[in-house]
C-alpha cells in the first residue's frame, strides 16, 4: 500500500496541521506475518502512527493485529429506500477509507465554505491513524421485507438461541447494521463513529454502543495474552491471524446459499456483565477451579505453562477451560477479539463492568452457538457473569478497490 | 527515586510474572522540567513504564505531566467510626503507593494463601506503571457531624453556587471522598479505583464514578495542545506543571483558616454533556465565533498561531476565549486537567459524550466560581453544552512517606 492509495493530493491530518516533524518516513512493517502496516506519513513517529490497509479480499479488524481500543456501533435503518441506505454505505465507505488512512473526512474539515458545517468533526485531526479498522456487519433484520433483501438472507445468520441464564437488554441486543472500529487511541475510534454516524444522519440511528478499553484476546501468537477483569488469561488458544489454514476453516465464511458472503465472516457480540465484587471475594483457588487455569501463569491444571496443551480429562468437568476447548465441542474454535468495558457504576454501587465478548467464526451454528450451549448449561463462571445483550451480524468480504463499497455484492 | 523506592523485595507487576525482558534499565528522565518520571523495573521498554513518584510535598496527578486517561471515583462514607475511616485512608495510601509504582496490591496476588482471596484482584499484573497517579480529595459533605470534622472544614470548601443553566443529576455529582486515577493505559487506572473500592468495603461505597478517555489538556507547554469533541483546541493558556510562579499563586492552596490544606488545592469537577449532533450540523463560521478561535490552528480571533496573546476587545463579547481569559475574570486562573468523555448512546440515540473539566486552584471562590459565573451568563458555548454532574473537593498535601497517609493533617 502506498501513502497515498487513493490518488489523492489530501495530506494526511497530521500534515494538515503543519505538524510536520523530521521527516521520518515509516516503511511497510511486516506486523502478524500476513498484515502489512505502513506509516501513516511523511511524520509519523512510531508504530502506532499505523496504517492498517482499507482495501483487501477480508475487512480488516478481524484477523488482523488486535488494536487496543474499541468503539461499537449498531444502527437502526431508518429509512425504508433501499437507494437511500446504498447511498450511504457507499459515502461510508469513502469515509472509512480516508479515516483509516489517517485523513480527515472530505476535504472540507476547515476553511472550506465558512458558511457550510466542516465535513470532519474534527475532534481526531492532528492524530495519528492509530491503526484504525472499521469493520461492517449486517444483522439479521436488515434481511425482512424493507430492502428486498429476504432471499439473500444466509442460512447461517439465524437468529441465536435463548440460552439458560440469558438476561438481555433489548436496548443492548440486535441491530440492522454494525461497525467494529477499533485503533490504539480511542478518540480516532470514537471519533470514526461519530463521523460515520453524521453522514447516516436520517437514514441510519445508534441503536446501542459499546466502549472497549482493553483488549482481552490476541491475534498475534508472539503477544502476551492479555488479562480480563477477573485477573486471569483466557484467550490463550485464539486463532492466530497468521494461520491462513484455520482462518479458512474456523473463520472466513463460504458463500453457501449466499454467494455474496464468500470470505465475509460471521460476528457474534455478547456484552458479558461480570459481577467483579462478588468474584474479588472469592478465594485464589476458588478462582483458579473456575477457570481451570493457574492464575499466575495462565496454564491449564497441571501443566507449567500457558501453551501448554490442556489435559482436559484432569479438569474439574465444569471449568470454564475444558468446556470451552475446542475438544469438547466437535473442534468448534472461533476467533476471538473481545474488549474488557466499565460503564461507570449501577444504582447498588458496584462496578458496570465485564467482557464485550466479539468473536469471527465461519457459520455460528457450529461456532459459537455449541460451545455457548455447553457453557451456559454447565460452567462455574456462570456464578459470576451473566449476559445481558447480544447481536449477529454477517460480516461481508473486504472491499477491493476505490469503486467497491460496504455491501455490493449484497445489494446488487 | 530509586528502583524500590520502599526498601521493598517485592518485584515489579512485570518482574513477579517472569516476563522479564532484555533488562533495559531505564534511567530517571526528566519529564516536564521539574517532574522526574523513573523506569518502573528493570524490563521497561518505553517512557510509558514510567513512574510517577508518589511520595512528595504536593499530590501527583495535578501539577504532573497529564496522562491519555482517567478513571475518576466519588465515594460516599458508610461508616460512622472514625477510627475504621482512618483505618481505611491508611490501608489505601500503602495501596496507592504499590500501584503507583507498578505492583501489585500486598504480597498475594497469587501464590499467597489458596483458601483466601488474592490480595490484588490482577487485572494489571503484567502491565507496566503506566504513570498512574492517585489523587485523593474530600468533599464538603465529610465536615458534617458524623466525624468530628467540622470545625476543619476550610471556608474554600464552599458549596458551589447554582449556577444558570446547571442541571445537575445529584447522581452524578457530590461526594465524600474522591480518587482521581490518571494512567496512559486506561486497565491500570481501572484497575486503581477497583482496589481501592475493594479495600474500602464496608467502609465506603462508589456514589458516581467516570472514565475519560482522552486528555483535553496539558500541563506540559512543549505538547501539543489535544482538540475537545467539539474538534477545537481549547486549553491553550493551561498552567504549566513546570511554572512555580503561576503554581503558587493559582494553584497551591495556603493554609487559610485550615493549616492542614497547606500545599494543596481545590478540585472542581464538573461532567459537562456536549450536543455533538447539534454542534456538527452548524456551520465552521459559527464555530470559530462560539470559541473565538480558528478551528484549524487553534489561534484566537485576529491572531495567527494559538499561542499568540488573544487581543480580546476584537472579539465577540460572547465567545468562550474572551469570557473564559484571565483578564476577563480579574486574573483568576486555573489548572485544567480534563477529559473527553463518551457513556454510549442516550435513550434518543445521540452521543452521550461530552467534556469531564476537572480544575485545580487555590480557592474556588476566586478561580472557578468568578469564572463560570460569567460563562454560565453569557457564553455562546452554552447553546451547545450542558453542566449535568458537579463535585467540588479539598485535595491535601502530598504524602511525604511511607509513614504518611491521605489525610493525616486533617485527622490528628
Amino acid at each position: 500500500m502506498s501513502e497515498k492509495p487513493h490518488g489523492d493530493a489530501a495530506p494526511s491530518r497530521r500534515a494538515v496541521l503543519g505538524w510536520g516533524g523530521a521527516g521520518l518516513a515509516l516503511g511497510a512493517a511486516a506486523v502478524g506475518g500476513t498484515v502489512a502496516v505502513a506509516g501513516a506519513g511523511e511524520d509519523g513517529p512510531s508504530s502506532s502512527d499505523g496504517v492498517v490497509p482499507f482495501h483487501g479480499r477480508h475487512q480488516a479488524g478481524i484477523a488482523t493485529p488486535v488494536q487496543d481500543r474499541l468503539h461499537f456501533a449498531a444502527f437502526d435503518v431508518r429509512t425504508k429506500d433501499r437507494a437511500e441506505l446504498v447511498r450511504m454505505l457507499k459515502e461510508w465507505t469513502r469515509a472509512a477509507e480516508r479515516m483509516t488512512a489517517g485523513r480527515a473526512v472530505g476535504e472540507g474539515a476547515y476553511g472550506g465554505i465558512p458558511e457550510a458545517p466542516p465535513d470532519d468533526t474534527g475532534e481526531a485531526l492532528g492524530l495519528p491513524a492509530s491503526r484504525l479498522t472499521l469493520t461492517i456487519g449486517f444483522g439479521p433484520s436488515l434481511f425482512d421485507d424493507r430492502f428486498g433483501l429476504a432471499g439473500r438472507r444466509p442460512d447461517a445468520l439465524e437468529d441465536l438461541p435463548k440460552f439458560p441464564g440469558d438476561n438481555l437488554d433489548p436496548a443492548r441486543s440486535g441491530g440492522d447494521l454494525c461497525v467494529q472500529a477499533c485503533a490504539d487511541d480511542p478518540q480516532v475510534a470514537v471519533h470514526a463513529i461519530r463521523n460515520l454516524t453524521r453522514i447516516g444522519f436520517g437514514t441510519v440511528a445508534i441503536r446501542w454502543s459499546q466502549l472497549g478499553f482493553g483488549k482481552t484476546s490476541s491475534t498475534t501468537p508472539e503477544a502476551q495474552t492479555p488479562r480480563n477483569l477477573f485477573g486471569f488469561k483466557d484467550g490463550t488458544r485464539n486463532i492466530s491471524g497468521t494461520d491462513t489454514a484455520s482462518l479458512d476453516q474456523h473463520v472466513w465464511a463460504g458463500g453457501g446459499n449466499a454467494g455474496w458472503m464468500a470470505g465475509g465472516s460471521y460476528l457474534v457480540a455478547r456484552r458479558i456483565r461480570m459481577n467483579v465484587e462478588t468474584w474479588d471475594r472469592t478465594s485464589l483457588q476458588e478462582q483458579e477451579d473456575v477457570f481451570g487455569r493457574d492464575k499466575r501463569r495462565g496454564a491449564a491444571v497441571g501443566r507449567s505453562g500457558e501453551h501448554d496443551e490442556p489435559f482436559l480429562k484432569a479438569m474439574k468437568p465444569d471449568s470454564h477451560v475444558r468446556l470451552a476447548h475446542p475438544d469438547s465441542n466437535g473442534g468448534a474454535a472461533m476467533l476471538r477479539r473481545g474488549y474488557s468495558f466499565t460503564d461507570g457504576t449501577d444504582g447498588l454501587g458496584r462496578l458496570d463492568a465485564g467482557l464485550f465478548f466479539l468473536a469471527y467464526q465461519s457459520d455460528p451454528r457450529t461456532g459459537f452457538v455449541p460451545v455457548q450451549r455447553a457453557l451456559a448449561r454447565s460452567d462455574a463462571l456462570n456464578e459470576y457473569i451473566q449476559h445481558v445483550g447480544s447481536a449477529l451480524f454477517a460480516v461481508p468480504p473486504g472491499v477491493r478497490d476505490e469503486d467497491d463499497w460496504w455491501g455490493r455484492a449484497l445489494f446488487t
